[in-house]
């Protein structure tokens, strides 16, 4: 088991992200619920199956296996709601690895920058290019995306 | 992925399990509804994540992953429902493997015997020791057993 510590943010909207490092993710959940999620990724030519627990804060519980992409594929289908489909870059800012998921489908518009952390109190100095920080915001999470897509939000934001 | 094509039965109330194979088997389910499963097992020194598509008749998608038992232990805090436990007996009988699984804990008194089947009309000879069929009763799979344990069964069978 691993601990995921991380902050998400939103990106300005004028941001182009511009990296030589961005994989395509397509990945889908087969439970979301507020305690625990069970996620299929496909990103590249890996895939993994990861089960995390509810948030306690910016932290959960995070248990990742590698499996095959021909399975995950499978199980995409036996997902609860349609995939996500993001194309992630990975941006190197003040020693710190920055994932920029920049997303399509029924996300389109939605660019979200996640920054892992190793301790919960890590300060990060924070790119210009970021914009409200939304770690706690649950409509945010992946798992949520997938069941409110950002395509269906009212504008109420 | 693997396709399950299995056939489940009652045990009659008067046979003792006795075979040279047991082994101890503790699940819990991250994700049960008629659509999919996720469940995390335990069995001897051994763990697996397995995720189950929603049956048709006898059969069933199965994709497994083996992982490690430190991490069996803690996803099965994650579960929906308090743990699965049981000793699952191997009994050869006619040149098929039969598991007969004896649960204990909130499901004391249920006896199960599965064979596997390689495909759906296989004939199978059937020991004198099974009584009635229950491959396409819903309610003894064991994500089911999960959620609604055989004690609070009321006296309606």
């Amino acid at each position: 088991m691993a601990v995921e510590i991380e902050r998400k943010f939103l990106v300005k909207a004028d941001f182009v992200p511009d990296s030589d490092s961005q994989i395509e993710i397509i990945q889908a959940y087969l439970c979301a619920d507020p305690e625990r999620t069970v996620r299929v990724r496909i990103g590249g030519d890996n895939a993994f199956l990861t089960i995390k627990s509810k948030p306690e804060g910016i932290s959960r519980a995070e248990f990742e296996y590698e499996i095959p992409v021909e399975d995950a594929r499978q199980m995409i289908g036996l997902a609860v709601w349609p995939a996500i489909e993001k194309v992630r870059h990975l941006i190197d800012f003040d020693g710190k690895k920055w994932e920029v998921d920049v997303f399509s489908g029924a996300n389109a518009g939605l660019i979200i920058a996640e920054i892992e952390l190793s301790n919960a109190d890590e300060v990060v100095r924070l790119p210009d290019w970021v914009a409200e920080e939304v770690s706690e915001d649950r409509r945010f999470h992946n798992s949520c995306l997938a069941q409110n897509p950002y395509c269906e939000w009212k504008n109420d934001r």
